[in-house]
């Protein structure tokens, strides 16, 4: 047994880089990451954009799967940011320096994001096309305020 | 009200691109995608596995969370690949081909996958190391079973 455990640590080492980067994340790592969820994020949200635009069908069952999703992404890329390098040690990156100027209002922005996404999923259980368009909007607008304030084109 | 509205749709599709993108998606989406939804994960199991290691100090309360999270985002890179494109039609992707030829096989690993992190969740809620640790292992040998057979170094 301790052989196997061992094997799958030796695996889940490989995974995620040399031992020693396990205890200290690289740059990279963080900036890799918070795009990464963001990535992931914009996913979700296209198909429901898209149906509130009528750009694609209403498709209630993926409105609520994705919904849900969003949820639970809404939290993820912060950490991302707080405490992690402002770009990657070769300046790649679109965060603006206002996300660490003014750190208590880019996580108020999150938590907003968070309230509407969180009200989204609710909003989805529905299955009902208007109420859907509405609250995607509400988000939309989360997205945009942030984008605007802290994120190069 | 119906101004505001509109207003968050234009912003909701300025996020994810044109509007004819929301319909279709473009193969570079895929691979950004898919790959976005493993950065996430493997930014949540890092630490997992720096724990299980010894290469970082146990923290029963971001082993319970991350394992959490995890459980949620296992389910998501997948849709990536099936009905998606083989590369993003440059030839850049780290997928091999063997995952649309043996689909099966490669859906089964995600399913696997699904349920050693649905079970690390559980375990981590125990607060314990030693379960943790046996269960990280687990999970990292889903991850390298799958990789060793569908991904490029």
């Amino acid at each position: 047994m301790r052989k196997l455990i061992a094997g799958g640590l030796v695996a889940a080492t490989a995974l995620v880089g040399a031992s020693g980067a396990l205890a200290q994340q690289k740059d990279e790592d963080f900036v890799k990451y918070r795009q990464g969820a963001f990535q992931t994020i914009a996913w979700h949200f296209g198909p429901l954009a898209g149906m509130a635009k009528g750009d694609i069908d209403f498709d209630a069952e993926l409105a609520q799967r994705n919904a849900e999703r969003l949820a639970q992404l809404a939290s993820m890329p912060w950490e991302g940011f707080e405490g992690g390098p402002h770009d990657a040690g070769d300046g790649h990156t679109h965060a603006k320096e206002a996300i660490w100027e003014e750190m208590d209002k880019f996580e108020g922005g999150a938590e907003k994001f968070q309230q509407e996404v969180d009200k989204l999923a609710e909003v989805a259980q529905q299955g009902e096309l208007g109420p859907l368009r509405q609250q995607v909007g509400a988000v939309g607008d989360t997205c945009k305020k942030c984008h605007d304030n802290f994120k190069e084109d």
